[in-house]
C-alpha cells in the first residue's frame, strides 16, 4: 500500500510559499490522489481571481518564445507568474520534447517565476479540467498571473484556452493564408491576434488578411475590438505592444462585466463536465455494465442495430429513477 | 406545425440511386429530424463497410486539392467516392469558405462523386457523431469509399478521424519542423505522412525529420511501417504513390485483423460518447437542475466549493439508483 500522503505537511509548505509544494501540490490534483478534492476545496479560498492569458497557436508559431519574452517583461514589472505549457506527450519518447523545454529553462530561473508542462497523458479527468486545476492552485499559491501555453488549434486547444480570460492567438506568415486560418475556429476565441515572425516574407499579407475579415464582423457599441499584432518574439520586438493589448483586454473585462459573465459560463461549463464525468464512472460500475455493451457493439457491428438504439436501450435497462 | 417528413418516399429514391435522396437523409440525420433513428436503422444492414480514409493536417496544407486528385484517380479506377469536407463554419459568413468550395466543385462534377461539406455548427449530437452517421449513410447507398477530410490538428479533429479506417496527415515544409509537428499529437493518429507542396524550401529536411522520427519507432513483427510521401497536389505529382500507399494499408488492416479490432473499438467509442450524451439529457431535463447549477455556479465563483464537490452534491441529489 502506499503511504498516504501528508497534505497537512504539503499544505503548510505552501502557504509560506515553498514552490516545491506548489509543484507537489499540483502533482497530487492532476493525478487525483486520494484525498485532493478535499485539499483542492482548502486552497478554493485564498486564489484571488488573477488574470488568466491563455497564448494558443498552431506549432511552429514562436509561442513558447513569446511566453518567454512576455514573462520576462511582466517580471520586470514586479509580477510573480505561473506559466503553464500544455505539451502534448510524444508517444516515443514518454515526455515533453526538448526543444520547449530548454527555452523555458531560461524563463524559469527568473525570480517569481514558475512553470509546470503538463502532458496530454497522465492527467485524470482530462487535460482541461488538470489546467483549470493548475491554474487555480497558482492563483491560491500568490501568483499575480497565470499564462497558459497550448500548442494546437483543435477544439480540445480550445478548450484549454477556455480557462483563460484572455486568449492570444498567434499566427506566422507560414501559418496560410488568413482565411484558412480563419476556417480553423480561431476567430471564434480569439481576443488578440499576433502575427509572430513579422519580418518574414508574407507578413504584411497575413496582417491585411487578418485586419480585413475582422473589419467584416459586426460591433456593437462598447464591444472589443480584436488587436491585431506584429511581433519578432526572437528579436523582442512588438513583444510590449503584445502585453498592453492583454493589459487593455483585462481592464476591459473588468469594466464591462463581459469578466464577471466569463468566469460564470467557465464554472457552468466546468461543472457540467464533471458530473458528466462522474455519471459515466457511476455508470461504468454498474454490474453487468461491460456485457451490456459487448453485446451492442456486436448488434452494431453486424449491422443489426445502430449505435443510438444500442445507447437507449442500456440507458433503459439502468433504470435510472428521477 | 412542420409537416411530417415522407421517409418511405425518400428511402424510396434513397434506394433508387438518387443523389439528392442521400443528401437529404444526410440533412435529416445530421439535424435529428424526428424519425432519424429509425430511418438510420433502416439503413444500417446495406451497408458494406467500405473503406474510409480520413485526410487531416494544419490549414493551408493543401489538403482539398489532394483530396480533389485522389478522388480524380479513384474515379478513373471506376470507383464511386462520398466525400466528407468538414469545414468549421465562419462565425461572419455562416457557412464555409468560398476557397474549398469552388475547388471541390471541380471534383463533384465527376461520376459517381457525391461531396458533404459540414460546418462545426447545426450538427446536434456533435461534429464526430454526425460525420460517422453520414460516411454510414454513404456506404449504405452503395459508394465504393468514403474520404472524410477535416482541417485541423486538434484533438476534436483527430475525434473526426477516428470514423476513419486508414488516416492520412498532411503536413507541407512550412508546418515547421517536423519534431514540432509530432508534438501536436499526429504520429500517434498517422498510418501515412504526406509532406505536400514538396517543390517548396524545407521539404527534403521536413521528410527528413518525420522519418528519422518515425524510425525511433520500436516496431513489432508484422505493424505497419508508417509510409512517408511527398506530393505536388497541385501539379498532380505523387498521388498515385498516396493511392499505392492507402491501397496497402487497407490490405495490411483486412490481413493482420487490426481493420476489425479497429472498428470494434470504434464502435465501442461511439456507443459510449451516445451513453454520455442521453444520460446527461436525461439530467438535464430533471425537474430543479438548473437551479441546482445556478446555486452551485454561485458556491464555486465565490469559492465556498470546488466544482468536484458541487457535481457529487449533484449527483447524490439525483439519487440515481441502479
Amino acid at each position: 500500500m502506499p503511504r498516504a500522503v501528508d497534505y497537512e505537511e504539503i499544505y503548510r509548505r505552501f502557504r509560506s510559499g515553498a514552490e516545491f509544494a506548489l509543484a507537489r501540490s499540483i502533482s497530487l490534483i492532476e493525478n487525483h490522489t486520494a484525498g485532493y478534492e478535499d485539499y483542492l476545496h482548502r486552497l478554493y479560498p485564498t486564489a484571488r481571481g488573477v488574470p488568466r492569458v491563455g497564448i494558443t497557436g498552431p506549432p511552429g508559431a514562436g509561442k513558447s518564445t513569446l511566453v518567454g519574452r512576455l514573462t520576462k517583461l511582466l517580471v520586470e514589472q514586479n509580477e510573480t507568474i505561473g506559466v503553464i505549457a500544455v505539451d502534448p506527450t510524444s508517444p516515443f519518447t514518454g515526455g515533453a520534447l526538448l526543444g520547449d523545454r530548454i527555452r523555458m529553462d531560461d524563463v524559469g530561473g527568473l525570480p517569481g517565476v514558475f512553470i509546470r508542462s503538463m502532458g496530454t497523458r497522465g492527467s485524470l479527468g482530462g487535460l482541461s479540467q488538470a489546467t483549470r486545476d493548475t491554474a487555480l492552485a497558482m492563483d491560491a499559491f500568490g501568483k499575480d498571473r497565470v499564462i497558459i501555453e497550448t500548442v494546437g488549434v483543435g477544439q480540445s486547444e480550445l478548450d484549454i484556452v477556455g480557462a483563460a480570460d484572455t486568449t492570444v492567438v498567434v499566427l506566422v506568415p507560414e501559418s496560410g493564408d488568413g482565411v484558412q486560418a480563419m476556417k480553423a475556429g480561431l476567430m471564434e476565441i480569439a481576443d488578440i491576434f499576433v502575427v509572430n515572425k513579422a519580418d518574414r516574407d508574407g507578413a504584411e499579407r497575413i496582417l491585411r488578411e487578418i485586419r480585413a475579415i475582422l473589419d467584416l464582423k459586426p460591433m456593437a457599441e462598447g464591444e472589443w475590438r480584436i488587436p491585431v499584432i506584429s511581433t519578432e518574439a526572437r528579436a523582442n520586438k512588438g513583444v510590449d505592444k503584445l502585453l498592453t493589448a492583454i493589459e487593455e483586454h483585462e481592464s476591459y473585462l473588468k469594466d464591462s462585466g463581459v469578466g464577471k459573465h466569463r468566469r460564470r459560463e467557465r464554472a457552468h461549463g466546468e461543472l457540467k463536465n464533471l458530473l458528466e464525468r462522474d455519471i459515466m464512472e457511476l455508470i461504468l460500475s454498474t454490474a453487468g455494465i461491460e456485457e451490456s455493451l459487448e453485446t451492442a457493439v456486436k448488434s452494431i457491428l453486424s449491422r443489426n442495430s445502430t449505435p443510438y438504439r444500442e445507447a437507449e436501450k442500456i440507458i433503459q435497462h439502468l433504470n435510472l429513477h428521477r
